[in-house]
């Protein structure tokens, strides 16, 4: 069981925290606490061992990851442990500051949907953790400006719709994807490589909901082409970033980086190659950091309690 | 066009090489040679821009990556590459020393069986690259000695046979694993997670075909349950090791290696899951070495031109 | 402001730690916890904010770190630092369960011997961060079992003692080394590339205070020539290791560890040169770690509060 | 003994260069070549067996790495060296295009000055590498812009020249420091952390033969604090560039980059700290990779030839 709590700081606060917990008899078996001095900010992520009912409960309705087997707990259970968490919740609401965002999580129950356009190793990745069920979420829908990546959903048996961009105002297309996504509840939208600028009105609509990944090591090489950018420039290192989408392009928070070396005899289409690698990855652990409740974000940047 | 060259070492082997090339007015456009000198061995890779017709003739028979699209060339095109090829691996083999290896290729053209057993990480990657067609080889076919992986191979239209080990002396079961085996062209057999141990006899008739990844930063962790060991130990980074299999387990020429950084809040069962990911990464990276042609085997260790 | 506290787990202990800092209104900026639900273990690190008086005292009694400066403070300011740390001591002695370790720091004021043989990289950057103060420690002597160091030692000032090792039964030897020791008050003796195995009684004199550096993965290459073990491996990465000394050679908790690649163009020779790169690198990580009272030791494995 | 050429790209080079070491029955150990086809140009460096009455001058003639012992080596065995490599010089001049770059090294034998402000730690690393000949080249003095760092150079018994900016005109300062650089001969300029701006007056006498340490991740951050700037941006990785000096202020041709990890425990100071690691290890790479002849540098980039 995770909670997670963001709020302005004062002096206390883990007191106050920490007492709910040994009231309830719960402990804390892993805890990250972080205050941002300059802003006056507090974060928090406590895993727990909640009491043993519960925990019997939880592990009654998880799945067998890896295995594609369902899970076999019954609504009973579901409902005992959503109980527990709302309360907890409760408790905490109260002896927290006004306005405080808590979060308790008792197993992965997170919703996506994902945008793309034509390249498919992004994708084909999270379908494939998707379909073993070891992405920690469920894909709800996959939304592509291109038919192309549609045969791969239908292997999976995941729902794909087609909203083409071509012919259209950008208007027009971005109200067919809105209607689209509005289909679907979801947690997060996640361009894998959805090539597609959105307008700052259907970002603000989604707000620190869009995960993109940006094929490099933010903020070298913003906008188009950074590839070509990386391999006129001579660099020996190229990176991918994954970041919260904000109305600035290429602007929004950033979740995480990774990079790899590169030489002279890297083309740029080697670049774009070995780039796939790491998009693949980045983004890979930037849902698993998300999903898994360990990102804050604030003031355009991010608290990552990481492993 | 690459050549990969691998004999017994004397001054002016380079030259007599490159004297090919020049006389056949072919450019050398990169090159790497290593002499190991304490055993007196040469080892060299050279890529090369091929005559201006049959540059054309290997566009015009190359398919398009990513897309799913199939190669457009024709019987012509492909034949004279061939000759090509032929003519000059007969031109080298006539300056090398005697024994000496050559292998002449025009374009990526390997075909792999994959041997798998439950865990589908490494087994899914490589059907996705197989599928778009990035892989650079051809999967053709899949062994499993449980049932489960048959489903995703189905989906990606790859045969998949299944050889059980239960109940049956491994005598029998590695002779059914040949009959099936025996049934596919290769150029090797990939071990994605496949976990019985083969038989010195099994190996012999695969000599350095047999590529497998073991979890764990070899030589360190040999044997069975190594993210279990690694967490024993306390260690802060964990590993990957392609390598090829030999009669002595977990012994052979290893490939690449790769690590990730883990700590104190890391259990055994998130080191496997951990694990998994530079699993996936570090048998794909072991695949593109081989399949492009920049690994050497020489006693019990590789020689890697990588980029 | 740091505390750390390691003890027994039990169910409230962050609430009872927390409440102790609230109650002195006193701000946790940082905080990590961590249990070990296997052995029972708890183990936290906060960083406090201390009241503004405290605040002003500590940054007046600070050096300048890089410069070689001086620090400007009085006895005055010192005293009152440690009587304010020695109320919050005895307050979280009084509330935590018998027996726990309680570490209260307000600056760094470690003291280190080192140990050495006849390779200068570890002890040339120990020697440099020591005299530009920014170790965040000080460097009370160095022993060496062979004179070549000794002119690096006294180019910086730094006492040097020769106690050899030659024609001498080790009891003798550690007699000795023990003796000059005994001249020096310190918290850590550091092998920086000290090539002779201390005896158990030796190791059991200064228990989890030696921190050794091997010049490996491990627990890859245990003993001795690690490189040319790695070398006739034919390793694709080779690492070093930074651990806590205990009885059994090569054996004991890991603080950190680093890989750097290398390829069949090394040599045994060239692996060594390159080793001594990360030797440096890992030593003076794990030193920084221990320093800011990062590492935690227990049942022959860490707890590391990194950054 | 390593031989180096850049030239204009034709068919036949490699035959061309490997058979005047046939003829001159030298043994090829390591060769690496590369061809930019986009502005054909041709470079490759070889690593050769001498004959054996050369070798054994080379052997005589080197020093002791790591202990400071001095070279043994005669006038004699120096002559016969330098004689033997003008004369291959000779015979590769003739048969390569006109304007060829060939260098013959048979040991390491460059000199370096070295332009400093006030941080210590990358002109630290320099002078205990160059005091125990690890470094491969000699540091013939150290300038500084402040005195601060005379200290540390006195201690090592290397020149330190005080060439202060402060209250002069950029030509003035400019001027004085060519007067002193003047008094050296030097193959390179490392500017250690030396927080100047060059005039394109300056970096133009001295043609990429001016090695800078840039403290980021470039192009990432160019120009003044890149820490703030990254720390503002809430990046997950800071990085360092090893560049040869031009006229536009961190554009020159990049020699090498390194990357670490940073997260939201980090303030911009902790980056600062954190970055002078990288800053460090980042040059002394690039100098290592100079220094054994591995990079070429054309059209603001390099092709570098690693191990």
């Amino acid at each position: 069981m995770v909670v997670v709590i963001q709020c302005k700081d004062q002096i206390g606060l883990v007191a106050t925290i920490s007492g709910v917990m040994a009231q309830q008899n719960i402990n804390i078996i892993s805890m990250r606490e972080h205050v941002d001095t300059a802003c006056n900010s507090f974060f928090t992520r406590l895993e727990l061992e909640p009491p043993a009912a519960i925990a019997a409960a939880i592990n009654s309705t998880a799945g067998n990851p890896g295995s594609g087997t369902q899970a076999s707990g019954d609504d009973a259970a579901t409902a005992s442990i959503l109980a527990y968490a709302q309360t907890l919740h409760s408790q905490l609401e109260k002896v927290l500051p006004a306005g405080a965002f808590i979060h308790v999580t008792t197993q992965p129950e997170k919703k996506l949907v994902v945008l793309v356009t034509k390249e498919y190793h992004c994708l084909g990745d999270i379908l494939l953790r998707n379909h073993f069920k070891t992405l920690g979420a469920t894909v709800e829908a996959v939304i592509g400006n291109h038919a192309i990546l549609g045969d791969i959903c239908k292997r999976f048996d995941v729902p794909f719709h087609l909203v083409s961009h071509e012919k259209k105002e950008k208007e027009v297309f971005e109200a067919e994807l809105q209607s689209v996504i509005g289909q679907h509840t979801f947690d997060y939208l996640v361009l894998a490589k959805f090539m597609r600028i959105l307008s700052p009105e259907f970002v603000a609509s989604h707000p620190m909901r869009i995960i993109n990944i940006h094929h490099s090591f933010l903020p070298a090489f913003i906008g188009a082409s950074p590839y070509r950018q990386a391999y006129e420039r001579g660099v020996k290192l190229i990176g991918a970033t994954a970041h919260f989408v904000t109305n600035d392009l290429d602007e929004g928070p950033i979740i995480t980086q990774q990079i790899i070396p590169v030489n002279h005899t890297f083309s740029a289409t080697d670049m774009v190659k070995a780039g796939k690698e790491i998009e693949t990855s980045v983004l890979a652990k930037a849902l698993q950091l998300v999903i898994d409740d360990r990102v804050f974000v604030y003031q355009n940047r991010t608290v990552v309690f990481d492993h």
